[in-house]
């Protein structure tokens, strides 16, 4: 008996991109102090007060099978009210569905977007997972680059481009505020995006965990464009928001005919999403905005600090961060890979960032720092960065 | 654009088996008081002494990322060594893959086994489940029937028809104690069974999610014969055995180069499970036999209670049930199928039980009464259950 072609071929047989991740763990086990600007992740933890929220629900009895179905409705509630206050279009709890967290979206929007065998589009730089997701559900990923030079705002002729190329696709999937480059996709670039969308008449999958996390401009949720409500389906969590990563909780937004198949796929693959992490979730909406902003303030904060360092130089350059919990930073002029600079940077700095190239083709040359750390040891780190790139470049014009 | 296929064709168009089910909470929901034995799930709440584990470990900081992997090592040594106890089979924590949930490890083991258009087989009857879960994964569901003048143990002379039939298959799923039968499959069932797979080199899908409620005779895992450890991928969860069905906690056991590939699928669709629920899942172990035994004492003296009735008369016979929540009944001499008698006896009684059909073709003129509400009201239920037979049987012969 052998093993499913799809799930040994989700990894492509290549890279997952977490080469150098796993070296700075191993160098960390090993005794070495590493500073990891590497992983999307807080520094605080889930607030004592949503975890007590979820205890209580638990002695309240929320420990048996939820109701299958699109989630609780409270939590629904909540969640309608929410999008609808932020992207003013009219959002029913029948337009929410609560999956395990943001990852399990991508998924099932996936599985109810393409067959197997279809193409399904992503924007390169990605988020990690992209294409290992296309290739679980045995559709075929095709990225789009989006060029540095256009401070990488996807361009709808690469689009198109890359559409026709791939002789039709079935989905394409964007993430704004962007993870890694931490880009906010224009109204422009949306509005291309949208327009794209309809006439190739496909669905358009909105990955927006970041949307908490806007230093510069707004974001603009693609669902909000004219036509696109039907044939957008938003992808939406706790994790970023609400340092709720390990809780794995979130939602997709979408037509109420399209939520009805999901539910079909959850009896058969999650079976629901705790009760008690529900409510919890349930609680945490509660807090509200000043909650949120308080959980994003300091990688606002952080962005600033490494934007000024940066500014101070002029062997590195950065990539102005709108949004996201990353400052992505042009290493180019050292002449070095994004892989190797973040390996070189590891190895005599002990500072742990993630290669461009872990995120594409696109983002060769870059690599992006996570603003995950207090932010004096992000100020070390990035002093070090910049002077480790600084000592490269000398070299180089030696 | 469109839905896929796949999403669209779970339910195969047709009937999930839940309308029975449905009626019954609609009927509630208008006021009636109804006596469900429908669903699997305990009448007691998880246990406080679990819930504080798992509130003490969120605050612990459990309330991140987990390393992904096959799931937290301390738990994965506990259903390491709890599987070696009960099987007598090595088995080291590189065999254990925690996944949120039994029907996660369903999913999970066929989307390892199949690929698109491969074909399945499970028997029937069946866990409601079963079709749609392959369906998910874009294989083609091939029911073996087990037959009632069998006691529902599978013959392999039924596999092998069923499989030369389907030009091949890939896997076979089976479920032992079973739902909805309440049968155990004997050793020369197993061995049958563990034949077909050798003689078919195919994967073999044990969903062993009653181990510890058995009443008569001794589970054997398939896992456990000679030549079956490197083919068999084990299906467990903490739902039955420790009353926690709503914490969506499980795991599969099987081959670690087998686990390893579905390390990449859990990256692309859970993204791991909760670590404040592993921890409590660990902590629920270490409560040792004794705490699985409470729980399913009730299961056992019900069980009883329902054989007892049934003895008593002879319109309806019983499936002597060796394990798991539910004894089925025939009630074929009543000339109704198992659809119309649970329906008759919802709207007449207010006593909901699920029929035969909704678990496949096996079983139909066959009901299954779940051992799920308080004693003395099962009693009632089902003395009222067998007069409704008495008086079908009655008017059939008048």
């Amino acid at each position: 008996m052998k093993l499913s072609n799809r799930i040994t071929g989700i990894n492509a047989g290549g890279s997952d991109g977490w080469e150098t991740y796993v070296l700075a763990c191993e160098m960390e086990e090993a005794g070495k102090e590493i500073t990891h600007l590497t992983i999307g992740e807080h520094d605080i933890r889930t607030d004592p007060l949503i975890l007590e929220a979820m205890y209580n629900a638990a002695l309240d009895g929320h420990t048996g099978y939820t109701a299958l179905g699109n989630g609780s409705v409270g939590l629904r509630v909540r969640i309608a009210e929410r999008v609808e206050k932020t992207t003013g279009i009219p959002t029913s709890p029948d337009n929410v569905f609560v999956v395990p967290g943001g990852q399990a979206g991508l998924f099932a929007t996936h599985m109810g977007c393409c067959d197997p065998g279809d193409r399904a589009m992503f924007i390169d730089p990605y988020y990690a997972t992209y294409p290992g997701t296309i290739r679980s559900v045995s559709a075929e990923p095709v990225p789009v680059p989006a060029r540095p030079e256009r401070i990488f705002q996807p361009d709808p002729a690469d689009l198109e481009a890359a559409a026709a190329a791939a002789g039709g696709v079935s989905s394409l999937l964007i993430n704004s505020p962007n993870n890694p480059t931490g880009v906010l996709y224009s109204r422009e670039t949306m509005e291309g995006i949208a327009r794209f969308c309809q006439e190739q008449d496909i669905w358009l999958i909105s990955d927006e965990v970041y949307e908490t996390q806007v230093w510069t401009g707004a974001h603009l949720s693609p669902r909000m464009l004219p036509g696109m409500q039907e044939r957008t389906l938003v992808v939406g969590s706790m994790s970023k928001s609400h340092a709720m990563t390990g809780s794995r909780i979130g939602w997709v937004i979408g037509p109420q005919e399209v939520l009805e198949r999901l539910d079909d796929l959850a009896t058969n693959t999650t079976y629901g999403v705790a009760g008690f992490v529900q409510e919890a979730a349930a609680f945490a909406l509660g807090l509200g905005e000043s909650f949120e902003e308080k959980i994003a303030e300091p990688f606002r904060r952080r962005r600033g600090i490494v934007m000024r360092l940066v500014e101070g130089q002029n062997h590195v350059r950065a990539i102005p961060a709108d949004g996201a919990m990353y400052v992505m930073l042009d290493i180019r002029a050292t002449g070095l890979s994004g892989e190797d600079f973040a390996n070189g940077l590891l190895r005599t700095h002990h500072v742990a960032v993630m290669p461009g190239e872990s995120f594409g083709r696109a983002a060769a040359g870059h690599i992006r720092v996570a603003l995950t750390v207090a932010d004096d040891r992000l100020e070390e780190a990035v002093r070090q960065l910049l002077a480790y790139a600084g000592d490269l470049s000398a070299r180089r014009t030696d």
